[in-house]
């Protein structure tokens, strides 16, 4: 099934617009966690890696089902090496188990040869030394950055399309976004809506049966009014959207560039929101049920989203 | 010693201006490499890391004193996931072993708190369940994206200044460059002189002993004209310049961004041209002297330069 109409499906089978950010830290971890791999482990990268999978298993275990997708944050791992990149394997894994889809947040961008070889890493795997392609993570999409332009994003697409999708960064939802984003064009529009205009471009031919593209784009929650145009300049692109919850956005900004067509083509990450619930939550959780607070915490927040849709 | 000086002083102690990609793949490696990888491991991710830390050792040592950098392109060596990212940390572990500043093209962005996970990566380590940092890569420099402004940027930078250094992307040496980074901007000047701009300010305040600052910039020497124009608003940055070589650029275009003050603060990347010489230098290498052969090259570009300069 093509990977748009794949994020379309899980929608629809979870009623649930959100997407959850696996993005584990240290300091997330409840503390008979962090003190169980350190009694097998010590301090190592090895400790880390084996808190954060089992963190990270236990939430995917307790959310599939109740949302659209799962979202790993790539620097979360990758700061631990090659410990760090099988947690990350093996979360990835996991989630696909249980029947989620995959957005890897690893904003990769570089000229066309590196970027084949990180569209390798992110979805089909490498080539091996005799010929064969070795294991790739196997993501459904990747977030990229465009600023490379054309050449830099293609090898990132499969042909034919709907294999795999990117997430092209267009307005990204922290205050430092306007800096280059925002910047007035001579010609009109801004650099952010220059950016769209190409994702328009590249998206163009790549629909699936359900109108979507699987060249996406992440339009920051933080940034209502501009989430409107984009929509007009982008009609067939998911949106990712960041900034729900934790950076300030609500249910209604979040929404704000759906499609006008069939309300939909939006899907709303909540990282810490979700992740973090057992630390932050009204009700007092026990430091074992992170994964409950978590489930909790994301049915609160397709509650919220059902109401401003 | 401030990182910006340690790359002059690097310069200067090799009496070069190049910097070589370690941009490994299967398709570069000498057959009998790849044929001892297979027969020891098979056709796996850790016969590919094996064989390119072979290769890359071998041309470390016979570059090393004759070159002022070494610049691993992060993609080649996390397609193949855990194993290919412990042959990355080994690679960087040699050549500073071997004296050779390291700059990690990894071309990474994103919101503060990820791109603080990214930093730790990179340079000092991540935070461990205990406290005490874990190790990162130890690189002395990182390729970043300015695409998310300030507080995308400001989490790679060390305080005080110059315990590691980023290079920015403001001209890329692609083809699909142009394409954002060359539109006009309504206040005059285009979106690559802007992102100079941003450069420019967040390396105020932030320069060595030899007036060079640990936030750098990526200038293509595909685009020499545009080079002196970005050198003139960003006066106090180490120009990375990729494009010479494989990509077209001669030593004049490659050396176009050099300060008027004193002709410096510019290094010039080589990958393939110099890795893959003993494929395609006019002399006849034995596939066993592929270092030879990259030596060889880079005494080549190394005398290129220095007419050029």
């Amino acid at each position: 099934m093509h990977v748009a109409d794949r994020l379309q499906a899980a929608v629809e089978a979870s009623g649930s617009l959100a997407c959850v950010g696996l993005d584990p830290r240290p300091a997330l971890l409840p503390p008979f966690l962090r003190q169980r791999a350190l009694t097998e482990h010590g301090d190592t990268p090895r400790a880390v890696a084996t808190a954060f999978l089992a963190f990270n298993q236990a939430i995917i275990d307790a959310i599939a089902g109740h949302c659209a997708a799962v979202k790993p944050q790539m620097a979360c791992y990758e700061a631990y090496g090659a410990e760090g990149w099988r947690c990350l394997a093996e979360t990835i894994a996991h989630a696909r188990d249980r029947g989620l889809e995959v957005i890897l947040d690893g904003k990769r961008n570089d000229i066309g040869s590196s970027a084949a070889h990180y569209a390798d890493m992110a979805f089909a795997g490498p080539p091996g030394l005799a010929g064969p392609r070795l294991p790739g993570l196997g993501g459904d999409w990747l977030t990229v950055n465009g600023w490379l332009g054309s050449d830099g994003l293609t090898p990132f697409l499969s042909d034919p399309p709907g294999d795999r999708g990117v997430f092209v960064l267009v307005r990204t939802s922290n205050p430092g976004g306007a800096e280059i984003q925002q910047l007035a064009l001579a010609g009109g529009g801004n650099v952010a809506g220059a950016m769209a205009d190409r994702v328009a471009g590249w998206a163009a031919d790549r629909l699936g049966h359900r109108g979507l593209a699987d060249v996406g784009a992440v339009v920051g929650a933080t940034h209502p009014e501009e989430a409107r145009a984009l929509r007009q300049a982008m009609p067939d692109s998911w949106f990712l959207v960041p900034g729900y919850g934790a950076q300030g956005a609500g249910a209604a900004d979040a929404l704000a560039g759906r499609r006008t067509l069939d309300g939909g083509g939006v899907i709303v990450n909540n990282s810490r929101g979700i992740i973090g619930a057992w630390q932050h939550t009204d009700v007092r959780w026990a430091e074992d049920d992170w994964a409950g607070a978590a489930r909790a915490a994301l049915e609160t927040m397709n509650r919220d989203l059902a109401s401003a849709r």
